[in-house]
């Protein structure tokens, strides 16, 4: 009884984060009956300027052989003008979410107690957002013609399809259903975007009549921040396509007390590649190796992780864990190193 | 001496806040030297109820003999059926904005002392966007083939060009060099929509040169969802897509108290036509006709407008008077009505 996991560090505070990560896996799954094998590959800027690879396709070969990957953040620094701009991120991270068909980006977002809030009067954050991760605008079919003449014309084509988003519609309303509050809100701008609005408007009327005890409405992106502001808690379960979840997820992080602490699982659900499980913030440069980084968004991403592979007690006790671990904090500046807090979780776990 | 404005008051609370906004440009411009004409427009969701009509032909040939627009919103009720959705928006507002080459979409943000934000730190807030306001994935460009089947594909193209690029990327940051930081921030997601991107990036790098004053940064549009959360007073101004500058431009009204105090100028600096001034609130059916909106917003529009048309002096004047009465209000919850609140401003200008 194995998990066979991939590992990717990446780059900046990635290894550091990804270090602490893995003690917490280990731990968990040890004390229970689970062995873990661990394989990392190293990719990322680091790697890309050691070697001009981004993702080679032996290596991304080899990586769809594990159960899961555990990814900890990519790119340099934003100063770094020797790596084409977004070169890692394109090539690799993105690369890997549509090679491996992540379908459903999910992002939770929950206020923990102790954890102070840049809004006055947050309310009980809870949500869950299923960030569509396979099409929009993300899929790079772009282009541009009299490139760098003042008759340059530039396009970014945004691609939906039925089949992509009806899957991540269902997905989002099964996980509604399994929540106490049992609401799905659409995001997206229908009113101008009508074409891809209104595919993703009639595919939530149509699987919405599969699950009858889950409610649901709609919110033009522009309205759904304000709403991020004003009134965090009205959301339980937020479907939204690939750049709008890009937008409104780190707003969530914001509002949740910094992306420190948010985690994301980039999950195939029909289970065709493994899935990647990642903490929503980067690399962070100008903190890495000096040990300030907060580890508990990729320890959450862990959990994430258990959860996809069956192993939902281990995913529960972590969350546990993490949860009494971030109560128990005393300020948000918090000075202990990350293994200091790495350990401090794996110690609740004991 | 005379201006000739068209006035178009909408739906919902637009007429109410319009006859407030009306107020007090005849009160500022009548102890000055102006005459004011005003031809008034019915437009709107409620005039498609009644006739069919979005914007014909002939209305739009008239409203251009102006010299400016004072436009209320529109926008039908959200449950109400009758009304295609977004056909208001895009056959009336857009249609506007596009066919008068409306390019910059100026919209100013300002925490003003008294009002309470929902961010507990706020700090100094006070910046303008100048949305591009003719390109980007408001062109209209999109489609759908084999619409309402399970193979369904919905494009939406974003069209950006070196000269809608530019234009507004140099207004940017001649208004930028008029401010006290002399800082333009361009927000894109150039990571992944990499042609826009890169047009956009290129264009403010050649334009920096030409104002050696002005400093520049840029962000990823997720990561300004934060920095409009956590650090807001580090913006002067932002410069963006028409899409992004939708999204940010709600939560910039929603950290500086509310959309019920934000204004907008669509403007067209080339003044081939009216610009056309509007709050950036929508038309709040379920407030309408009960004396409940807050006119600020629409007020504030109206010193855009005298600004764009050479009256700065009055444009002075009517945003004192409303930082005198915002300053002077007790409490967020404002008992008084639009019209009280419409003289309260006009008697502070006298
Ligand atoms: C790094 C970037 C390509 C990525 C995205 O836009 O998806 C990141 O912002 C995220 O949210 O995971
Ligand atoms: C009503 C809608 C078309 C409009 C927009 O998206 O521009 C509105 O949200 C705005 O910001 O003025």
């Amino acid at each position: 009884n194995e998990i066979d996991i991939a590992v990717i560090p990446g780059d900046g505070i990635g290894p550091e984060v990804v270090t602490e990560a893995v003690k917490v896996l280990k731990f968990v799954t040890n004390g229970g009956k689970q062995d873990v094998k661990l394989t990392y590959y190293k990719l990322g800027a680091e790697h890309w300027l050691e070697t001009g690879e981004t993702l080679p396709d032996e290596t991304l070969a080899s990586i769809k052989q594990h159960d899961a990957i555990l990814f900890g953040a990519v790119g340099a620094a934003p100063g770094d003008t020797r790596i084409p701009s977004g070169i890692i991120e394109r090539e690799m991270l993105l690369k890997l979410r549509f090679s491996l068909d992540h379908y459903v980006n999910l992002r939770p977002s929950k206020l923990y107690p102790g954890i102070e809030s840049p809004l006055s009067n947050p309310g009980a954050i809870d949500f869950i957002v299923v960030r569509e991760g396979t099409e929009g605008p993300y899929v790079g079919n772009g282009g541009s013609v009299r490139t760098g003449t003042s008759h340059e014309i530039a396009t970014e084509v945004s691609v939906n399809t039925a089949y992509g988003v009806e899957r991540v519609v269902r997905d989002a309303f099964r996980r509604a259903s399994e929540r106490e509050r049992k609401h799905v809100t659409l995001v997206h701008k229908h009113n101008v975007l009508v074409h891809a609005g209104h595919l993703w408007k009639r595919t939530v009327e149509a699987v919405a009549v599969e699950f009858p005890e889950v409610t649901h409405d709609y919110l033009h992106v522009d309205a759904a921040t304000i709403f991020l502001t004003t009134d965090p808690s009205r959301f339980d379960v937020i479907v939204t396509d690939n750049l709008f979840g890009d937008i409104l997820t780190d707003q969530a992080g914001a509002i949740t007390g910094g992306i420190g602490l948010a985690a994301s699982g980039n999950i195939n659900m029909d289970r065709t590649y493994p899935s990647m499980f990642e903490p929503v913030h980067g690399s962070a440069p100008d903190i890495a190796g000096q040990q300030k980084a907060d580890p508990t968004a990729a320890i959450l991403s862990v959990a994430l992780m258990l959860d996809h592979l069956g192993l939902s007690e281990e995913a529960r006790s972590v969350e546990q864990a993490v949860e009494k671990e971030i109560t128990s904090r005393q300020e948000l500046t918090d000075n202990r190193t990350t293994s200091e807090i790495g350990d401090a979780i794996v110690a609740l776990l004991a």
